[in-house]
């Protein structure tokens, strides 16, 4: 695995990796790497030939009094979970070289940003959409993976790149989840052992969610009710939103049916959590449940 | 020439051109082509390969009450033109291709959209900046040119290739002039012999700055004053402004010095006009004023 650091030589690389004919994925990262990183690396080899992991803390997609400063930053670490995947390059550029002085170009991502957690982070999709086109700007992979645990990222990304008519297929790979269910993430490590036990209100709220679909309730607001309900049952956790949307906008839905995507965000303490689950028929698998949702997503 | 009215098939072309190992040169434009934008063409072919010329008046560009209903349209016209040019691909999209239902990313310029004209227009430069990217995206060219009539224009998508990490090459190519010194516009076309007759205030005022920095004088406040006299003698046009700014932000100097840069807009009726002028020695080059000038706005 080859480490690069500056912008200028990734993309002398990633010339030099299309003129050989190779194929390229980009898995962009904020680094703290885990299991669900590590997945999305794994898909991202099997669509390319050379895979590249960005290891960078984009500080334009953090507010005021957000994590920035305190974010985990590992660089060695990352660096020795990605080796035994047989990654082609670890490409972490320094801030200055990703926004150096004067830098004054945004990418404003419309309606889908300001949906759910848009309206509580204000100016967050902004800086996620900017770094992902500079990112695919300076990378030029034929693939780019995103994980679905960001749902409204992925599906922001998605429009982003038809919209900008970027020739990039992006690939949204299935949330990984700690064994009983919650899912990971590098925000987990903030967690003492009680509030880790009382994040599980993230995954139980989604379960209720599709027993209830599967018990043949439709009416999301009943459902929604009852998903608030195991969160009101955790002291330790304020809920921030428990909705169940049509993929295409993130709007409400009153009917739930396959693909609506049940999704929650809430904090405990200073740290922010979400997830979400698509509804689906039981035994879909959850590459299938993606189809759906993007599908279903395409239709409005 | 092909004619080329899909972002599909244009994808394709340039997929294609590149896998022939050709470079590619692409002049956007919003037709309604006049020398100047034929000037653009034949530097685009000392550049490149194979060259793109783009015909597609951008909706997002305009305020509501300014002139895109009217705006000249004439393919063929623009087609006849551009025949004995050789060139390789006239890129004549439709509005519901580039912009479909749905379209919601734009990008958005910073501070330098905001400078002069950006005031007396919001949106204006967030529309250039999203279909000059977008028209990237699809061409993929090795070079891009512009012209320096819209300096401000210029300057920004200088700095949307290297805030977006762009690998495109931007060329800027002189204002081209009637023999009066009148700078080709589409929008001259709107002007009554008596307005064309008033609309060299801009050039003459422009002229006037350089005499006087040629005589010695450095203080702006002075010279722009003497810029102002010349639309002040001329009832017919409406001054929008008139001002010498350093090139790096568009912001207006005290002194005036080489690769300062004189800048004037103003209304005959509904029509605006632009123009500017590089200031410099006696007997330097239109194309050595533009590297003054760029180089210039590096340093600040």
């Amino acid at each position: 695995m080859r480490l690069i650091t500056t912008v200028r030589e990734m993309k002398s690389l990633a010339r030099e990796t299309h003129a050989q004919g190779k194929s390229l994925a980009l898995v962009p990262t904020m680094g703290a790497l885990h299991d669900g990183h590590l997945s999305l690396v794994r898909r991202a080899k099997r669509a390319c030939n050379v895979v590249v992991v960005s290891i960078f803390v984009n500080p334009t997609q953090f507010g005021p009094g957000e994590d920035l400063a305190r974010y985990p930053r590992n660089l060695e670490k990352d660096l020795s979970l990605l080796a035994p995947l047989e990654v082609g390059v670890a490409f972490a550029p320094g801030v200055a070289d990703v926004y150096p002085a004067g830098f004054d170009s945004f990418v404003e991502p419309g309606a889908l940003a300001a949906a759910l957690g848009g309206a509580s982070r204000p100016g967050h999709f902004r800086g996620v959409a900017t770094v992902v086109l500079k990112l695919l700007n300076i990378v030029r992979p034929d693939a780019v993976c995103f994980g679905q645990k960001d749902f409204q990222q992925a599906l922001l990304i998605r429009h982003l790149v038809e919209d900008l008519n970027l020739d990039v297929r992006l690939v949204i790979c299935p949330i990984v989840r700690e064994p009983d269910g919650l899912a990971k993430s590098s925000r987990n490590a903030y967690l003492s052992p009680q509030d880790r036990q009382a994040a599980l209100a993230l995954y139980h709220s989604l379960q209720r969610a599709q027993e209830l679909a599967d018990a043949g309730e439709t009416d999301a607001g009943k459902i929604v009710e009852e998903m608030k309900r195991v969160f009101a049952a955790e002291p330790r956790i304020a809920l921030d939103y428990a909705v169940l949307v049509n993929p295409a906008r993130l709007e409400p839905v009153e009917r739930v049916t396959a693909g609506c995507v049940a999704l929650v965000a809430a904090r405990i303490d200073a740290t922010r959590l979400i997830d979400n689950w698509i509804i689906a028929p039981p035994g879909t698998s959850d590459e299938a449940r993606i189809q759906l949702a993007l599908a279903r997503g395409r239709e409005a």
